[in-house]
């Protein structure tokens, strides 16, 4: 197993868990966890596939991802306490997941034939759609539009993926470039507060 | 006219019957309750569709789909005092839809040469992701998340129809078996209250 | 630049600015406001492509329509003074681009195939539901369920262009007939408040 089917089944686990975290805090019950769970850790990734039209959508054709899912169940159940200490971890996890999806989404939108800057924004909706799906099917106003520095640091990332594919810069080293790019922005920007408001800092805490 | 068409039609009528009801209720004008109406009968199929990627979307390339949602909607406007009284006829055919929805869902995606395990899933979605998208529309929370039941009765069917396919049992006798899995776990779990809350039970009683 | 092309770019912005507007109405960052931009711009076309098949979604295909949503941005928060003195205006090319976006919506759904009825359908989602989609990512109950005319217009403006075509009228006549109606229908129904809660007046005053 290559290291990026390791982050991005690792990724598509910590936002399961954040996904079933959400309905458990809203009372859901199995399903409607389970859904919320899927949503969160696929969302992103099937209106990119959606949109640029590679169907049937990639995590449909393996059952890697449905396993992944359902093992965040019992994990989020069992283990919510011991989860609310391993949050820093999780909330590396969870960055460097977001910077693997933006990255492998903008250069999918690249593979369909599509612009680079097409690529910049589907590499971010990748990243962070599944967590706007996720706020609006448990009917809350979603996260993202108060939490400008999650989706910019995205943006950031892809515009620097694609600017270095433009001078022709080996593509292994572009992606590491621009996955560090957003887990820099990601970072500093929750150490110096940047557009974040406390009350909102849901996300994280999972 | 085949006994699956037959069922296919009239459980599209129910689902319809069932989104116009809830626009009515919310005092949505003609075009918001037909708009109700029309996802709730076809979104389900629609999102499997969708991420299968048979496209245009089945219920699209044909006009008799249409046809049986207006139909919907003088049935709903007029005759809403009557069907409280049939209100158990229509819970009846509701379920028989749901049933034929999960398994034609399912055979659907197994055609689309995708996985059991993903066949099921797209089995469910096919029967109960109208009624989410509805509420989703309406503003309201999605009944199917406090409702487990309901969904899980669409699981039990679609793992009974994909095992007794994998033993070569007919198609016809595995649908039937599966169809009869959904509804008698259905009526037993209203029967018994399982996994229901009382007042949620709104869907019943369209 | 043929006027088709004008009044398609021109619709676009104007889409564009009434998302955003109602971002910066909702205190969204900037992010935020953006995706709502470009949801109401580019939301009903997207639907329309993805329902009938034709993918990658069209607007992808090319950058203009990014850079107009992109343009609405200053637009929306440095002139929002002007905007409110302009909205007479506004509300003339939001109606026109309305019009233009039923009847582009209609032909594609027939050069995909599909029949007249799915046809005076999508031409009307094309219009209509970015709006939707904008009121269901805010978290308010979509406008269009209380006002009536609004997507009434694109269904009788759809029904006049199918059954222009259908009776051999050369398409560009049936195209400005189709599109005369809409723009009559709801000017007329504004100016009598037909089906209008002037509560609900919210999308004119952008």
């Amino acid at each position: 197993m290559s290291w990026i089917t390791f982050i991005d089944l690792a990724g598509t686990l910590v936002f399961a868990i954040s996904g079933i975290t959400a309905g458990i805090k809203k009372d859901f019950d199995l399903i409607g966890t389970l859904v919320l769970g899927i949503v969160t850790a696929v969302g992103g990734g099937t209106l990119r596939d959606l949109l640029i039209g590679s169907l049937p959508v990639g995590w449909l054709t393996t059952d890697v991802y449905i396993y992944v899912i359902f093992l965040a169940l019992p994990i989020s159940y069992l283990f919510s306490r011991s989860l609310l200490r391993l949050r820093r971890s999780l909330f590396l996890m969870d960055t460097i997941g977001i910077a693997l999806f933006t990255v492998l989404g903008a250069q999918k939108t690249l593979d369909a034939g599509l612009s680079p800057a097409v690529a910049v924004m589907l590499g971010s909706v990748s990243a962070v759609f599944g967590g706007v799906i996720r706020d609006v099917l448990a009917n809350v106003e979603p996260l993202i539009f108060r939490r400008e520095i999650y989706a910019t640091a995205c943006v950031m990332g892809g515009i620097v993926y694609v600017s270095l594919l433009k001078i022709a810069v080996d593509p292994a080293i572009a992606m590491i470039c621009a996955m560090v790019v957003i887990v820099v922005v990601r970072y500093i920007s929750i150490r110096y507060n940047w557009g974040l408001n406390i009350k909102a800092k849901h996300h994280e805490k999972k």
